[in-house]
């Protein structure tokens, strides 16, 4: 088995860790909001939580809101009370991380939001996140496929100055998949809707891992955009450095090479399989890579 | 929530049955090949097997070859004569559709194959199948898509009448994938090599069902192969009654008119997920059909 294939299927298995056995799914508590399950609390947040009886009520295998709050609006305003409070303790390491960026709560992407959540809270819950990710590509003279790839910047919150995909952003509660696609797009690569709304949607990218801020349920909608060979990406909002054309064969190597934020590198992954640059006949694990890049969440 | 949607979503838990609660999962012994566990065995198949004591030996949750059988031609062998038993005593109705053509049984496909069995018993052993499946499709003047379907002969042994995809075939032992491409393009389409060479490799299908035959973890190696417009694919080798080419909105609408043999509405449904006729901010499942047409085996 070439390195490669085992660093790639290794990646795949860590942005999925919380399905592997030893995760703390197995001590994880079920995450409950007006009677549905939404997310995973781990005992040593539960136990956090446990300090605001108004607001939680722990009971058997569940964390969930006390009966009063009965609307989404009550639910968000006690949530974000005590967040605020936890916040100024700062013992949770991740709401240093604080957006001032709403998400929506809820079982699936389809149903109605069950409260809103500050950004970097929602490792604390296990909830679902969603956003959208653009692979910007152009294609040679010869056929092949070179992709755009940005340098996050150095003082970016999370992955400072790993590889990125060309735009990428959360979905913030009540925005579309599409005007998210058309911000992010305007924001962060200077790309001009009337160019960005050319990019076309392929799928989902969807993974669950967890490390010492949380735990993290992914869905990101994946859009491929093609574009001309003399078109240049621009940084935009600084949250950027650099960009780069790279030929195909120099971006799947540099999958591996610790170089990518993780799950852009599973972008990436998936436009490679999607448009041939990897074979079935090639690739050992090509079956587990596909598996592996829309894991249920 | 759309009846579409909704019968989509249907279509796919059906195609996913054997990981809802209830399957036959929880009372399942693991059938284990020279220590790998490669498959499943209902209690009811597991009873049969062991009537054969110089082949099989149960023992706690697991029924595996007995330790003599160290080689996979001796066990190909041993499982082949108790198969042909069985099937002369017609107490297995999967048995009925005896094809003469083996599968090789190991536990990813990278790996090197454990035994041979024939294709008809898979289904008893639970053991993973792999196939190939093409898209054809032609581009449309104003850049719509429309797709070749083909409907199944009525003596087929399965899914008879049903629409397919415009190529699909299982992968023998020893045939690439590649070669099995190449192979079903000519044989049930007619499609010359020098066109099927230009289909592109697109990812895999994969899910696990269990009906009254058995248990089918299936990995299809997905294809799309674009057509000239004024290509016409030929009925081969009878395996196919007719040919369609059908908008990729009617295809839509098909999919869940119980017209299609389930795992080729999966593999159409990956095609228009991937081409963006189906968007993520107009089908409420959207992550819940790209996860469920690509699930761990």
């Amino acid at each position: 088995m070439s390195p490669w294939s085992e660093k790639m299927l290794q990646l795949l298995l860590r942005m999925n860790n919380f399905h592997l056995p030893g995760s703390s799914l197995e001590t994880c508590l079920r995450f409950v909001v007006a009677g549905v399950h939404v997310g995973w609390v781990t005992p040593n947040v539960a136990s956090i939580l446990a300090r605001f009886p108004d607001v939680f009520w722990p009971h058997r295998d569940a964390v969930t809101l006390v009966a009063a709050l009965d609307s989404a609006d009550r639910r968000s305003g006690a949530l974000g009370a005590v967040l605020e409070q936890l916040r100024d303790e700062d013992s949770l390491t991740c709401l240093r991380g604080w957006r001032n960026e709403k998400y929506a709560v809820m079982a699936r992407y389809c149903d109605s939001p069950l409260m809103y959540m500050e950004r970097a809270a929602t490792s604390l819950f296990g909830v679902k996140r969603y956003g959208v990710h653009v692979n910007g590509y152009s294609r040679d003279v010869d056929g092949g496929l070179s992709m755009w790839l940005a340098r996050r910047s150095n003082s970016k919150q999370t992955y400072p100055g790993k590889l990125d995909n060309l735009a990428a952003g959360g979905l913030a509660a009540g925005s579309s998949v599409k005007h998210t696609l058309l911000k992010e797009c305007e924001e962060e690569a200077c790309i001009p809707a009337c160019l960005a709304e050319e990019a076309r949607a392929v799928g989902t990218v969807s993974y669950t891992y967890e490390d010492e801020e949380g735990i993290f349920p992914e869905c990101q909608f994946v859009f491929d955009l093609e574009l001309p060979t003399d078109f240049r990406p621009q940084i935009g909002d600084g949250e950027v450095q650099d960009f780069y054309l790279y030929p195909s064969d120099k971006v799947r190597e540099m999958l591996v090479s610790g170089e990518f934020k993780p799950n852009c590198a599973m972008v990436a992954l998936d436009f490679l399989l999607r448009h041939s640059v990897i074979q079935p006949d090639s690739e050992p694990y090509y079956q587990e890579f596909v598996a592996g890049l829309h894991r249920p969440l």
